[in-house]
Formats: structure tokens, C-alpha cells, sequence
């Protein structure tokens, strides 16, 4: 079986050993006569997986117990919804700010859900395009905010939130779906964060939400049951049943994180895949442009353009001949993506770097 | 490798033939060069596997262009609050049918949705006991409502509706989650049906949604877009990113269905586990006895007791050093129950029959 170098955007690469465990235990799961997909979710086996993978996460971060860890349904899109139904107050309002198309559908959403206001607190956008994070001094925030909204990194433009926001005692709740634990970082600096797990922790069908418990007490009551950040913090994710296969696989790839030396060996491995790939950009600015601000570059979605559109496509095209997949830069941008997700290896962004060598030689 | 004959209500038992499928396909899907989680939600490779899984459910139940077919997330727990969220106007009201545990939960969550009113058009519970489906004549149902709601099957209690209630224009909404599939029917009589995946066509994660398009076209527009019948349907699920993997995984357990014969074959098989099963349980009624009435009785979940709560327990742990799990009734109802869902073999049936005749001989 050959696999090949994949950067797709989400759902992405995952790591090679998590599939191969997958492959091994599909047919009967840990000795116990049967698949993870067809154990209970109230039952020990099960029950085992969906504790390490929370625990997992707990260590992994850093995170003691004024956090809940969630294991939800729905991806990001359901959280757009859920924060700010359990947040928002009647006549209230909460901050967003907008770096990206995500974060534009995280207001939109906040918006439509009908609590109180949605207001952008700052925008770097120019007729939908984004090219920087925004600098503190340009942040209108309001103290008054039921919480700061923000995309910790944006998948379609590139840019990522390399120090995060000062926003006073206002909750601070982050959308990290593109790059949740791809390092270390400080959890309390956040009421909450959410991710869908199909970048760097799993399949999709999953999200991840990690939030302070004194913001859930202060959660509205007046919301379904199945929108309940509390209710699902009581029952330990397990108030409906959950998705235990893409729990199982995120359980399989924190496992295979903190094997690997945890976050800051995975830190140290993203920024020499980003580093190698935006000093190959950086070395031959004639040919590859990269159309976001310095500072502001992801070290997840490293996005750039060719000197014209009939390269990129030659780019795109001769790419996959040559089994580099998922290079193509979203819509709303056009030009070249590489996504560097936590499972794709240093080996794959030096196979890119070199068929861009031998590409630029070409051309 | 060991499989041992699991009786889980649900998740549940899959084929093995699909669990194969997936074990041999997990690292490399269709010579793609990696897995099908890995896959973009929006490349050919998935949307194929996804659109075959729609065209599959439609062949299978023989339904028109006249419904949506949804692959959504949240389980059945999420549509107990999506449907009376699109579908009762202000002001108004819906009908539901209680038979049992889930249909309780679906009425007391349409009543926390805040729209209009959630009446209770039946109930055959008595002190949360369920033992049979109403008849016709005990619906006291409301012409003007906005649709009625009914569990097709009770998981719990062991019931099923054999003929589907008459409810004259109202749209009839079924949650199908535990007996979804398990026989043709006529989809035409219902507004909506909804299911779970996790009990006859798939693992946890994933909910199937049908819904009749100018039901869709009449949805509240008043809602998150996330929570939208209507913007799912016109982006063919793929609004968000779905469960790729249970979309998957339900696409081999229909592909594995038809092969078998389609729906009218699984019935055939359904209704002589079913009907192997009772009639053990009829042949010994001093030992086994069935709590349910008899015109109500579940092909799908098999519930009964035996003469003391002390004779139950060691059955269950005599059925279980055996190799036969999941056998224990829910708590609210105690006892025995034997989930004969389709994946559930005629084999395992008969390993089960044979340990009560010889438990009953020892006893």
C-alpha cells in the first residue's frame, strides 16, 4: 500500500501508527470479542478510552481541574451556536473579532442565535480578504462584553495569534479547530476552547471544548438539553451517546503525542516544518509570494502565490502527479496551501520544498 | 482473533464483513493514498463514498426525489430539539406519542425549545412503565397540530409500533434510531423520520434524517444555520464538516445490506431471530416471562424476566463467562434483554436460546 504526502486542509493527514493500531483493533478491540464501535458507551471498555482521552488532554495541556474537557458532536459550526446561547445575556453583548472567514461565521452565527448583540471588537478584514492578526491597540473592546470571541488561527488565509489578547477580566473564548495542541500554551489565559478534532487530534465528527467551570455555572439554563455545556459537563460527555469511534482515534493520537514527547517536542517539529518551508518562500521572492504579514504567519496553513494563475494551476497539477495532495489554497484566496498539521512529517514538507526547487527551475 | 456474540443495545454489533472492510481500507482507501478520514469532505474521493451512502438509503427503502436525505450529527438527541425548533410556528403546537423512555426525552425537550407547546396526544406509561404501543382509538390527537411524534421501537421497554398510527394530514415524525432499516416500510406515510446509526446501520456519532422536501421548504428560518434542516438540505449535508467516518462506515453496512438482499431479506431474517426467541420465552412461561403485550412485542430489543432479580443476576454473569454480552436490561425496567439488531446473526440467536435452556434446566 503506498500513501502518499497529504496536505489537505481538514480533514487532514493523520498519523501513520494511529491508523495502523486503528487497522489492528477494528475487528476486535483490547481482548474484549469485539469492535470500540460496537462496545456500550456506559460500559468499562469504553468508558476506559473516553477517560484516557480526556486525561490525555488534561496532561498534555497542562489543565487541572477548574477545567471541564468535552467530547461533543457537531464539530466548531455547533459551538458557533452553543457559545453564544449559553453566554450571551438577554440585552447583553459579546466581542468578536474577526480575522478570517471562520470568524466571520462565528459572528454570523452568534448573530442569528437571537441573545442579545454580536459585536466586532476589531477586523482586519479588506472586501473579505485577511492578511494580519491585529495588534492590541487596535482591539475595541467592551468591558461589559459577555466574552471575547477569537479564531486562534485562520485555515483559509494563513495568519494565526502568535500572543493572545489582553481582554481585562472578560472571558476570553478561542475556536483553536486549526491549531489546537500544536504547542504548549497557558489554558487559564482562556474561559474557553473549542476545536473540531479533523486537524490535529482526530477524525471529524468530534470537537473538543475545554472551559472553565465557573463559566459553566454561569451558563444560561434556558437552552435544550442537548445544548447544555452543563448538562454535558455532569454527565461527562456521555449525556447522549457519544461519537466513540472518533473519540477512540482522538485517544489513539494523544497517546501517540505524548509517546512522541508531548507538545513541546510537537512544537519544536512544527516550527522546523514551518520554518524550512517559509524560508524556501522567503529565499526566492520573485517567484513565491507570501501575502500575509510576517508577524502574522501560521505555522499551520502556510499559504502563497505563483507569479501567475496559469502557474499555480501547473503547480497544482504537476504536485499531484507527483503525489503532493491537498495543495490547493481555498476559494476565497486562490494560489497554493501547504497545511502543516501536527501529523504531517518534516520528510512531506521537504518533498514540497523540493518539487518547489524543481518547479522554479522549470518555469 | 475472538468475536464474541454481543447483545448491546446499542452501539451494537456490526457485520463483520464491514469491520473487515474497514480493518483492510484504513490505511490506504480505494488506492488513494491514504485513509478515508484523511480525505477532504469536499474531494471526489469522499463525496462519492457520501453520496453513494443517500443513494443507497433511498434504493433501500425505495424513496423518491420527494425527501431529503441528511446524514447529520448529534445523534436523535439532537433532532428532539431541531425538529420542534423548525416545525412548531409560534402559538402552536406538536403531538407526541409516549411509549417509553426516548419519547418522554423527546417531548420534554421539544417543551424546553420554547416554541409554542409540546401536548401529550397518548401515553401507555404508568409510573415510567411502558408495556405496550396505544391503539388507535386511545390517540387523542390535535387536527391543527404541527406534526406527531412517535418512537417506532422502545429500546427499553421492548415495544414497537407494528402499523404506524393514522393521523390524517398531520406529518407523522418517527424516531426510528432502534429499529431504522430493519424491514421495508412505506416512507410516504411520514413527514420525517430520524434514526441514530448506531443501532442498525453504523457506529455512534451520526444521525440519519429523512425529511419530506415540502416539510423542508415550510422549516422555521428562525434558527442557527447549524441547526437548519433547510441549509442542510440544500448543501447535501456537507455544510459543515460531517462525520466522514460513520458517513463511511454506514455507506458498507447499506452496501453490505443490499448485497444480502435488501430490506424484505433482513426482515426475513429479523423476524425468525425474533420469532425463535419468543417462542422460547412462550414455551416456559413458569421460568421466562415477557412483561410486554403481546401485539406490542419488539423484533428488535427482546425483554423478559425470569422468576427472581437473584436467578436474572446469574444469568447474566453465567451469559457472560460464555461469551454472551450485553444482555442486561436497562435499569429502569431490570430483567433480560436480548438486542437482536440486523447485524445480530441467526447464530447468535441460537447460542443465546440454547444457554436458556440449559440455565432453565439447572435452575
Amino acid at each position: 500500500m503506498a500513501r502518499i504526502h497529504n496536505f489537505n486542509p481538514g480533514p487532514a493527514a493523520l498519523p501513520l501508527p494511529v491508523l495502523e493500531r486503528a487497522a489492528r483493533e477494528m475487528i476486535e478491540h483490547a481482548g474484549s470479542g469485539m469492535s470500540i464501535m460496537e462496545h456500550s458507551h456506559r460500559g468499562k471498555v469504553y468508558e476506559a478510552v473516553h477517560n484516557e482521552a480526556i486525561a490525555l488532554t488534561k496532561e498534555l495541556l497542562g489543565v487541572g481541574n477548574d477545567y471541564d474537557v468535552l467530547f461533543l458532536q457537531g464539530g466548531a459550526s455547533l459551538q458557533f451556536a452553543m457559545v453564544p446561547m449559553s453566554f450571551i445575556p438577554d440585552g447583553g453583548s459579546a466581542d468578536y473579532i474577526l480575522t478570517g472567514g471562520w470568524s466571520e461565521k462565528a459572528h454570523k452565527e452568534a448573530q442569528r442565535v437571537g441573545r442579545g448583540k454580536a459585536r466586532v471588537a476589531a477586523s482586519t478584514g479588506k472586501d473579505g480578504v485577511y492578511t494580519r492578526i491585529p495588534k492590541q491597540s487596535e482591539l475595541n473592546l467592551d468591558p461589559g462584553a459577555a466574552y471575547v470571541h477569537i479564531t486562534s488561527n485562520n485555515t483559509l488565509f494563513g495568519t494565526q495569534w502568535h500572543s493572545f489578547p489582553d481582554t481585562g477580566g472578560v472571558p476570553l473564548v478561542a475556536d483553536m479547530s486549526s491549531d489546537f495542541m500544536w504547542r504548549p500554551f497557558d489554558v487559564s489565559r482562556f474561559g474557553q476552547i473549542y476545536a473540531g478534532a479533523q486537524k490535529n487530534i482526530g477524525p471529524s465528527g468530534l470537537a473538543v471544548v475545554l472551559v472553565r467551570k465557573t463559566l459553566v455555572e454561569k451558563a444560561r439554563a434556558d437552552v435544550p438539553n442537548i445544548l447544555s455545556y452543563k448538562i454535558h459537563a455532569k454527565e461527562n460527555s456521555l449525556y447522549n451517546t457519544p461519537n466513540t469511534f472518533g473519540i477512540y482515534m482522538a485517544r489513539n493520537v494523544l497517546a501517540y503525542t505524548k509517546e512522541l514527547g508531548g507538545l513541546a517536542e510537537i512544537e519544536r517539529r512544527n516550527r522546523a516544518k514551518a520554518g524550512a518551508l517559509y524560508a524556501a518562500i522567503d529565499a526566492d521572492p520573485d517567484f513565491f509570494r507570501a501575502p500575509v504579514e510576517k508577524e502574522s504567519r501560521s505555522t499551520m496553513n502556510v499559504v502563497f502565490r505563483l507569479p501567475s494563475e496559469e502557474l499555480e494551476k501547473k503547480f497544482l497539477a504537476d504536485a499531484t502527479a507527483r503525489g503532493l495532495v491537498g495543495l490547493k489554497g481555498h476559494r476565497s484566496t486562490g494560489g497554493i496551501r501547504v497545511s502543516l498539521y501536527n501529523a504531517v512529517t518534516l520528510e512531506s514538507t521537504q518533498a514540497v520544498i523540493a518539487f518547489m526547487h524543481e518547479f522554479r527551475t522549470q518555469a
